[in-house]
């Protein structure tokens, strides 16, 4: 028997930071989480430990906070091209280089209604993420938010679907709609405006999912993915992952109440996941 | 040998529930999380497992749902308040209740501008409480918020403390200081418009952390107490905890880079932890 | 207005810490994370913000790892005690100390039947815990288990309960029942043989709950406490902490299907929560 | 500009179940939670809200009781294949079906000594897993290990890397190697017998690690992937991904004590992550 090795990558995983920009009274902060991954000339580590190809994942945690001193990490997708730079150029065995992303957003805190300076709070659960992937020959470049918690209490309905043996769930044509957003896009190259496309796709996808008449979680996630290639042509593809939060009617009939589409049991498991990739037509 | 039972408590935990109100065209949404825990004559019930005054746990989720129909679910004090008269009125053997609600914060979608009628997001991961607990002959209102993660970038040191043997952290006027601040305070009576109450210490909570000239975590714990004290008469006690979540400056002479007070790592463990309750003297 | 600090303390939690003992060829290894509370005269620190008399978090972690080089943490009791007497004895502002130690249970990996010397693998999911409290004049000893998860399919019902408008529930002589248990108790003195106590309290909690005819879940916590006092009289109190895991029996009606007390749908929320203290009548 | 559809499934998650197999007086427990992602026809769901090919994710779930109900789910990987061979039967729409089940494992309490027949415990911490995936032509089986948390205390260095600018790390000869590792294997065929050999592929990846003189966690994982491939023929491709728990050696100088290589910060993050696939050659 013969065994060969084949797709293998290392790296470094939840590298954290925090950079704050000093250049005026009023602090700008960025905290950041990275993932290293390196792919390459690694065969000998894996089948004789002959290290001698390694580059220890604690030097690039290093690397990431003497390139941080070096180039401002904003905006995160630019940053990760530096990294991916520095490895390529330092490192022949490396032959691909990934690294993923994920901001946590932070607010000024309001005092006397203006924004302070230099006192921060989480913005919201939500985060910022971006996959920058690249060879030697070609680079690819993702964004994307993760965890966005969403509810529509009107304009949802779910009816007409198959109907079978083991079938129970009522049709609706008015139900509560829910999910916990995962969105990652690719652009069609690099050189983009990063954060203000950012900003833009994320509005976007709030107000498309206000505003659509959902016949199902796939509809309207169709509907969002298809509003964002139809107005940002920097954008080649989208993929939306979506569970379906149910929240359930109570049945209060057992009690002599009716349950006027108002009270209702939100459940985490089962969920429902449905997940799709649009892609602009060449 | 004689065994005595002593203090025990049994009820539901996470029981869960969305009301949507429908009264305008524009809807509100309430989430929240509920546990419930009763004090009283349920010795029989251990020693000789004697059910007869149990009322289950799964009444009790029943019960929650059954009310939140009756009476709207807001503010969460008086709904606790509703449920505890309830278990109270129609179960001698029950002595004390204690209701503790957790309030998930939305806010609606903006719109073009407008907030939607019927589009909403999670606001932030920070979390509205409360905590009500009565006998037959007396009641005690308690709110708070938990998990408000915020930072600050300046007017923040900690100097002057003690040096042993074991000291190693350097003395700093300028550090970083964050947390994910847990507060309680306790009503001095009932009939509090308690939104508008925990809407106003929330923001005095806030301002008070961004504008402290903080010479630690301690010092600023105490002045956010003190100023919740001093401006809400309706308060008589308050209880901040607030783990010291450290970002450490990273060290970069290795690499022949000063790092000039800009780069910092983010650590979730060992976190420092400050407790205190302030008081109201009579 | 006057306002008056009450309770307050101070420390560090999550210091997490692993020894590896390599006195003999077969080596022992001990995880545990300490979180470390301080109570004394901190008055000045949080009023005016008067460090002089604190001692810095991120010394007190050293601490830990000065003394755990020097005092094997061996039980972890002993360990907590060696802890809290050096800030005892180093610190007259500080009047009362407690140390909480969580355990990382590791087991042997079997190869070829026997324990190997050097490798180890996570036993379980639960912990072993202790709670060291002291002040100069006197001192309190706790230990328990934390997260044992444990389920009876047999030998459990809950019958004869309260009914009120609001239960649906039905009764049943033959159901699951299941928890994840939290048990802690109170030594009567210190000098115990911690370590072999806590095996003997473990063997007895279990084994008692296999055994146990139960008629609620509350009968059978009373009867592990029952047991743990009657039998170890180095115990003054336990408290015993369970929620109850439901697994609802699946309606297989809708279907055409019996379900023979087979089909289980395991739920986390919400969930019953069972908590009481027994204690040795003196 | 035109917009396809790309790669979309959709499907229930977190769909959880417990059997309890009353066939002699020793019971038979099994806790498994399925997901299930469909792929085929859904094209006009996305694009104009029709439900019509559209089975309802609520009546996945309750097929899945149905049929643990008829046949019991054990091996996890045999009642996979039931279920997504229910979904391609009765579902022409459907092109492929895909299976996953984790599996908590639990063991018998020991009372006296001896199994007891109706108590059961959490054993461990780790789950077994499966992924079984079918079109109408052909069919995958995969099963996999996640959440094993093993240690080496020796045998275990990491020299003779690539040292540049930005490397700090020591080289040595003797460090703490420590994982939670997650392994999936591919089967050659069905009809496999899934649940000796997926014990035995546990006791070998143990084994291999336990032993194994390793010069960095890359040639220990490609030694674990080896004894697989070399010792189950059942087994064409297995693939490691090993997070590097890193236990680092605290420092002790700055005390006037040596550190041994005794006392050791675990940390959680960052941590170093390693993966690779090992096939068998044809």
């Amino acid at each position: 028997m013969r065994i060969r090795l084949g797709q293998n990558n290392y790296g470094k995983s939840r590298v954290r930071l925090l950079r704050v920009s000093r250049a005026s009274s009023s602090h700008e902060i960025k905290e950041i989480t990275i993932a290293i991954r390196l792919e390459g000339d690694f065969e000998s580590a894996h089948t004789i430990g002959d290290n001698s190809k390694i580059l220890p994942t604690d030097t690039m945690k290093n690397t990431v906070y003497v390139l941080a001193k070096q180039y401002p990490p904003e905006p995160i997708e630019e940053f990760s091209a530096h990294l991916i730079e520095h490895f390529l150029t330092y490192n022949p065995q490396v032959a691909r280089a990934e690294i993923e992303c994920t901001e946590n957003l932070w607010s000024r805190i309001p005092v006397g209604g203006k924004p302070h300076d230099t006192a921060f709070m989480r913005a919201a659960g939500e985060k910022r993420t971006s996959l920058v992937a690249a060879t030697r020959a070609a680079a690819e470049f993702s964004a994307g938010i993760s965890d966005l918690v969403i509810l529509k209490s009107a304009q949802s309905g779910f009816e007409g679907y198959i109907h079978d043996p083991y079938t129970t769930l009522k049709e609706r044509s008015d139900r509560i709609l829910a999910t916990s957003m995962r969105a990652e896009w690719v652009y069609v190259s690099e050189g983009i405006a990063f954060s203000s496309v950012w900003h833009g796709v994320r509005k976007l996808l709030l107000e498309t999912f206000a505003e659509h008449d959902s016949l199902s979680l796939q509809h309207t996630l169709y509907a969002m993915g298809e509003a964002v290639l139809g107005n940002f042509e920097q954008i080649q593809e989208i993929r939306l992952s979506m569970p379906n939060k149910h929240y359930n009617l109570v049945d209060l009939q057992p009690f002599g109440l009716e349950n006027d589409n108002e009270i209702f049991l939100p459940i985490d498991e089962p969920h429902g996941l449905i997940e799709a990739t649009l892609r602009r037509e060449i």
